[in-house]
């Protein structure tokens, strides 16, 4: 039930309308409960595997989670639950995007596409704007073929987005796949937080798809200074970058990039 | 502040360290909080425009929303902020897809893999099993150019999901474009809602990217009959599509497609 392909028997149909049945790999999707100290805190849409790693990662970049040190224990207590139990003394804290992509009952007040920023934003206590790092335009331009490379279930599915932690000079530290790219990003800052790897000094993200907000605002929480696309970044990921100090490259694929912010890291 | 796009300054770098600023368009991300009676209910991140729709389709497609009966009026109190005021004697639901991918603290048990599906799904109103349309494969194939043209904005940022709802001989109704895959088709289902329209009977509808268990929902939701995406389904979507006798079709692109449940619309 819970690996990361199932196979499904599909009717192939072309526009002449001529079908035949055969064989088809899809990416697995599967709810993941997430138990903090006993009660389901959330439940989140994700590919099997790596899911302490989910659950740590989601917690830290959520804000709800300020470390290791308050996690007791994060276990499997069912092929889809991940139980965490915090330390003596320890709690969630209940940061303002933890309240904002989900439902709410607070007297918050609204958000205004000036305020929308802070009013989403969880603060880091890593301060990526200081990372020197930089990285060259060619390594760059051979991070998607090395992240292609080491995925192995999107080749057969087409369905996962992935994401890749490389050091400034290339080498791939870790790849994540998931259904969703949120998961793939939370799996991979979970892996560097239970590994006590957090910040990721010097390091690179890379991500298949799309650079949304919430994908800034992961890197940036896990101290990362560099995130790169596939796909085309939103205006607020651009904003976010910007103001945190990332280096934010979009359309990373083929001989060229765009490079949105923090352009002193592309050593050009 | 709320275009669907936004112009920004990059710097474009070439493998060979060769670079040029210019200007570029972004998809425009902004947070759109949904309030019900005064109260927040969620903060999305969203695409500007269509938000009226938005926050119908998204009421709805959580089950948190019956009809448009119970609805007195939904306005923008800003321009990131929509106010939904429900008629005297009515409140919004607590659907379990509601609860199951948002913060909690209920006692409910635990997700495990056979009762997924049970536990996160929204029921229906709508009987899609019982509806009789049928599509030709020639029909699906033009589909996704006819969404492509409809889209103002993707081919000039590269950053939006399109949802588009046609008739069963191919002819478009209703085209959405967000950040959000999920955003797209909460817009059209809302749309079909505060014009009356459901269920979308005899409806097909087409998504740019990936089908997932949500967007399957919601078209179940919606009573619309068949989803076809240009890319991937997971599991769990072809496995929701099955059990409500939709007809689920990916990787529509190119001269031929995958029918994954319901092939008997697919006039073969």
């Amino acid at each position: 039930m819970s690996g990361t392909t199932a196979r499904r028997r599909v009717l192939r149909v072309a526009v002449s309308g001529a079908a035949e049945h055969r064989a088809d790999l899809l990416a697995v999707e599967e709810p993941l409960e997430i138990r903090v100290e006993d009660k389901p805190l959330i439940v989140t849409m994700r590919t099997p595997g790596d899911d302490i790693d989910l659950a740590a990662g989601f917690l830290f970049t959520e804000g709800l989670l300020a470390g290791l040190e308050d996690v007791h224990e994060i276990r499997m207590c069912d092929e889809n639950v991940a139980a965490v139990t915090l330390r003596p003394g320890c709690a969630l804290a209940s940061g303002p995007a933890a309240a904002a992509r989900n439902f709410l009952s607070t007297s918050a007040c609204g958000v205004c596409g000036k305020d929308s920023i802070e009013a989403i934003r969880v603060r880091s206590t890593f301060d990526v704007a200081a990372d020197p790092v930089q990285v060259s335009p060619a390594v760059l331009a051979a991070l998607p073929d090395r992240l292609r490379d080491a995925q192995r279930v999107f080749s057969r599915t087409g369905g996962l987005h992935a994401a890749g932690l490389f050091t400034a000079s290339g080498e791939l530290l870790v790849v994540r796949e998931d259904v969703g790219r949120h998961n793939a990003v939370d799996k991979i800052v979970g892996w560097a937080l239970l590994n006590a790897k957090l910040p990721l000094t010097g390091c690179a993200l890379l991500v298949s798809g799309r650079a949304s907000f919430e994908l800034v605002q992961k890197a940036v929480l896990a101290g990362i200074p560099l995130l790169a696309a596939v796909s085309a970044p939103s205006s607020l990921a651009a904003e976010l970058a910007d103001e945190a100090g990332l280096t934010l490259i979009g359309f990373l694929r083929g001989p060229s990039m765009n490079v949105y912010t923090g352009a002193h890291r592309v050593a050009t």
